[in-house]
Order: structure tokens, then sequence, then C-alpha cells
């Protein structure tokens, strides 16, 4: 089969691999019918994440037909149209049962196998470990493009930036990062009615999709001095109720510190490289929670069902389509998403 | 009448002062018939807060006898015997409604005015500005040394560390400084029924008296190279579910990203005076929370139920004891705590 095939870093080529196999008796082999590419892929390729060796396909999101299950699979059949979840879960270990698979137990602590210590989805055909466990059915009528997005990106928004959060009604939110990530969150900070819901971004173009399609009730562009003061404006309390910090870097989660209320909560979602400086000698009296975490994607079925209601529409991600033979293009697009007002990429077979 | 008076840093005098009057219809006096010294009357005196001005009365803590009510005080009496809230509470305000007086409006979002913006508790005489909320009532047959400490300690101890940690049947938690603060910490977290409870401190006397006193099961002296293995061998996750930072400075707090497991929550209680360097590069993925604030004291009456009920004992805090008039002296016995073997001063009028 052809997959995206890491090499080191700066490395990659769309090459000829074997075809996967059922190696255990909970495996499934999925044919990807859509794939999308992720930041984590393009920090793979910095090579930031040196546990991704020579050789690992990439990718750790799709939808896609099952073409083969192990014998120890009864949940599914051949023929069934599935989501991948990012993370595989054995579904039997003590973080598993408790609803934390990224520290799945049964790959050694951590549940992101995919595109990282197994090969992943940027191909035409996948193996998924623990498929009954880490995989989920997509409902009749719902189209690729409506669900390949409950992999990864959305589950991550709501986990790790609404739950962690803790989004009340009437709350105001703030968004730190109006990429796919900072968007995801504020789609489904909807779903808890906060009373406004502010995106922050340096990049305007991402500020008017956040308050086109994805709820942001205000946008405040991050790169003139006095943002956080406009911020602050738009609140009520001298501040958020809950600030996601969706980019990454020290200075968005230090411009959290400066922007969550008292008894606020600040939600990190970024994937961050470095150390932060935290204000603790100012902020020990202001009864802050502070959250942080790899996504579960232990709420996709419930995500893929409010889709289904017609209570979340996550489409207006997917600004450019390719074929599974552009991937190479597709990964010169989404590399360079500012200068070409990329969202995400969807990659149909 | 005689009270503690701060006359800037390092300087405080035992004097005579006026006797406090009512100045608000929902002001109370309460005759001081016990006090304590708190940590942070030591800071006080360092000059480390400089809200606190030359004149100002210390004192945050307290047990007493009601001699005077304002007209719009309906709930005590003259005669009523009382725990003063180290926190004031004005009962109406947004954050008091919602049960973080620690941030009540009516004083300027600040809801510690004891001792630090209003004349305070180590005296013979107090006033309690809206006392209906800020003063509890004692049940019969309780001492004055039973519930002193209600007044601050432990519900800091309990609702920074207990509660904001959420200490579950079967956690173990970690308790990083032994001083009085992390050992009301360890006493109330034996409510919660812990698998175990480590008392971490470079203080041998204090660590066997968490051992004998305050439910420690295990102790560890953070004294030597290692120390950290020892903390984590005595968990099950390779780190607790729970770690209390009950010292104030950055290296204990820097300890407890280190001891915290993967889901795990750290609980600040310390007040501190630096930042800190949170390794958020490591920590984004370990589904960590993070809880910080001022004591809100909203769990007094609950705590005194539990004293009153026999299922709380914090006596065993009480090391040293003295008159009104030897307070000079309690502040060198508690200044000097480590050399004394003290835990916390009573002094009784």
């Amino acid at each position: 089969m052809k997959a995206l095939v890491y090499h080191g870093p700066g490395e990659k080529t769309w090459e000829e691999v074997p075809d996967p196999t059922i190696q255990d008796a909970n495996d499934v082999i999925v044919k990807i019918d859509t794939t999308t590419i992720c930041g984590s892929d393009l920090h793979i390729l910095k090579g930031d994440v040196p546990a991704v060796t020579d050789g690992r396909v990439l990718g750790h999101e799709g939808v896609g037909t099952i073409v083969e299950v192990g014998t120890g699979v009864a949940k599914f059949e051949v023929g069934h149209r599935v989501v991948v979840n990012c993370i595989t879960t054995c579904g039997t270990c003590a973080y598993c049962r408790v609803g934390h698979p990224s520290h799945c137990q049964s790959a050694g602590g951590v549940g992101w196998l995919l595109g990282h210590l197994v090969d992943g989805t940027q191909a035409e055909y996948v193996r998924i470990p623990f498929g009954e466990t880490s995989l989920h059915s997509i409902p009749e009528g719902l189209s690729d493009e409506e669900v390949i997005f409950v992999s990864d990106i959305i589950p991550t928004g709501y986990e790790m930036g609404v739950l962690n959060g803790n989004v009340q009604p009437g709350n105001d939110v703030v968004v730190i990062g109006s990429g796919p990530v900072g968007l995801a969150a504020m789609v489904t900070a909807q779903l808890k009615s906060p009373r406004r819901i502010i995106a922050v971004d340096l990049d305007d173009f991402r500020l008017e999709a956040a308050r086109r399609s994805f709820g942001a009730t205000h946008t405040v562009n991050s790169g003139h001095e006095g943002w956080m003061d406009e911020v602050r404006a738009l609140t009520r309390h001298g501040g958020a109720d809950v600030v996601m910090e969706a980019v990454g870097i020290p200075a968005t989660l230090e411009a959290a510190f400066e922007l969550v209320r008292p008894t606020g909560r600040i939600a990190n979602i970024g994937v961050h490289g470095a150390p932060v400086t935290m204000p603790i000698d100012r902020l020990w009296i202001e009864n802050i929670t502070m959250t942080m975490g790899l996504v579960d994607a232990v709420t996709a079925p419930t995500l893929i069902e409010l889709i289904e209601a017609g209570r979340l529409n996550v489409r207006p991600l997917a600004t450019h389509r390719f074929g599974l033979d552009d991937m190479l293009e597709a990964y010169d697009v989404f590399g360079q998403a500012g200068k070409n007002s990329a969202l995400k990429v969807v990659i149909t077979s």
C-alpha cells in the first residue's frame, strides 16, 4: 500500500510499504477513506518527538471501513464504517477504566500510539490495536467530513478546554489561539452556553473564522499593545471565568495567568516545548484552578451523537481537500496554514 | 484595652489602645478569650505585607464572647461564645454568595480584613464587621482550645488542601511541609480516608508530630538527596494522587511538580513570595490539575460539628500556652518555632 513515511527530521515520503496485518486477537484493520494532518505531525517532522523513529507511518486521525478483524473482536464486523480514536485504548488498565486512556498502561503509559509508536492513519490501511475500544461506529447518514475531526481535535478542545475548564452557562470564556484546536474549543464551548466566547489570535483570517463559524462572540487581535486590556474590558469580573490556552508557548500561557479572574480556571490545551514562569506569588491568593493534559477522546461517541443530532457542526474546520495521493501537497498547504488561509485539510481516498 | 500593635517592619508593642466601638449596624464587638499567632503575622512583621500600616492591631484568629452587637445583628446576642472567622464575609456580594468570601467585594476584593486592613484579634476586644456571617457559634461543652484553630488554620488545610486537592478514599497523599498548615491538611485529609498520608519536612520533631497526632502514615525527611525517590516508592503509581504544598517557596512547589502522578492533583496551600518555574513542557501531557487560593473558611461550621462529634481532634496543634499579657513572649516562642519545638501557641485572657 501507499503511506506517508517519516524518515527523520524534515524527511517524509509518500511511498509503497507492506500492508498491515492482524498481529493480535484484538486488532482491526481499517481501510482509510478520509484522514487529515495534525499540528503534532508537523512537530514530529521538525524532530520534536524523538520517540518517532525512521520508517514510521504518520497520522492518528481517520475515518474508514473495517476490512479485517482479529479473533477477539466481537463488536465490529467487516464493512463497518468507523472513526479512529487518536488515543488507543486497551479498556482494561487502571487508567482506561477511569476514563484516562491517554495514560493507557498496556502500551507503556501512553495512549497515543498511532503515527507515534506504531504505524498510523496517513496510509491506505491501518492496523488499530485494541480495536473494540479504539474505534467508534458512524451513524447512517453522516459523511466522513462531518466526523473526521472527532478523531482528535474536537475531543481535544472539548475535554482539555471545555470540560477541564468547567465552562458553565453564563461564563465569560477567553480562548488564546484561534487555530484549529482553539476553534474546536470554541465550537464545543457553545454546548455549555457561556455568555461570551472571546477569540484571541494574531491572524485576522482565523479571528474572522472564529466569529463566523465557531461561536466566538468577540475577537481580539493580540498583535498590538493593550490587547489584554481589550479582553478584560469584555469580561464582567476584571478577567475571564475560563481562559483556554491553545497555542503552546510561554507567552500565551503567561497571558492566561493575567486574564483569569479570581476563582477562575485556566485550561491548558497547548502542547508546550519550554517551561513557563508561573506568578504563584500573585496567584496563590486568587483561588485559581489550572488544568492540563493529553486528550483521552472518551467523549468521541457523545460528540458523534451531538453531530448527528444537529447540535454541533464542525465541518467549517475543513478548508482544503486533497486525494490520498496528494498527501505531500496537503502537507505543504497545512504546513503553511497562515499563508494558505487553511484550517484543517481533508484527505480522501 | 491592651493590644499587639504593628509599628512597621520588625516593630511591635503590647500597648494600650482605645477600645473598639460599633461603627456599622452589622458590627459585633467580641471580648477575646483565646487567640493565637499565624505564620502570616510573622510575614507582616518582616514587612512582607505592605497593606498593613503602622498602628494596626494584628491577629485574625480568636475565640471570644460577644459583648455588644449592632442594630442590624439578629443572629447573635451578648454573651454568645463564638469563633472568629479569619475571613470577614459580607454574605451578599457575588463572591460571598458562591462560597468565596476570600474575594469579598464589600471590602475591596479581599476577605482578609482582621489584622490586615482593620484591627485584629490579638487584643482584649475586637470589632467584627459583618458579624452575623463572620462569626460561628460554639456548641456547649467545647473548650476554646478545641475550636481556636477553626478560625483559620484548620479550614486552610481542609479547603485549600483536602477539598481543592479532591482527596478520595484510597488515595496516596503527600504533604510537603509539616508545619501547622501541613499538619492541618493531614488531620483533615483523614476525613476522606486516603490510603497513605506521607508527611515531608526537614524537621524530625514535626515529622514525629505528624505521625503521632495528625494521621501521617509515613514520614520522609527531605534533608537528604534521594528523598523524592523515597516518597515515590511509598506510592502506587510512581507518584501521589494528591500533592499538597504547605511551605510557600519555589523549591517545594517544584517538588510537587515532580511527585504528582499522571492524572493527579497539586493543591497549593503555601503563601508564596516568588514566581515558580512550571515544567509545562513535561506536565502538559500528564493530565494534572493544580489549585491555589486563600482560604474561604466557609467550612468552619462543619469543622466545628466534626470536632463536637469526636471525628476531628485538632488540639495537638497547641504546644505552648500563654496569658494575653505574655503576648510578646508568645511571639518570641512562635517566631523560633523550630528551636522551641513549637507548633501553635495558645494565648488566653
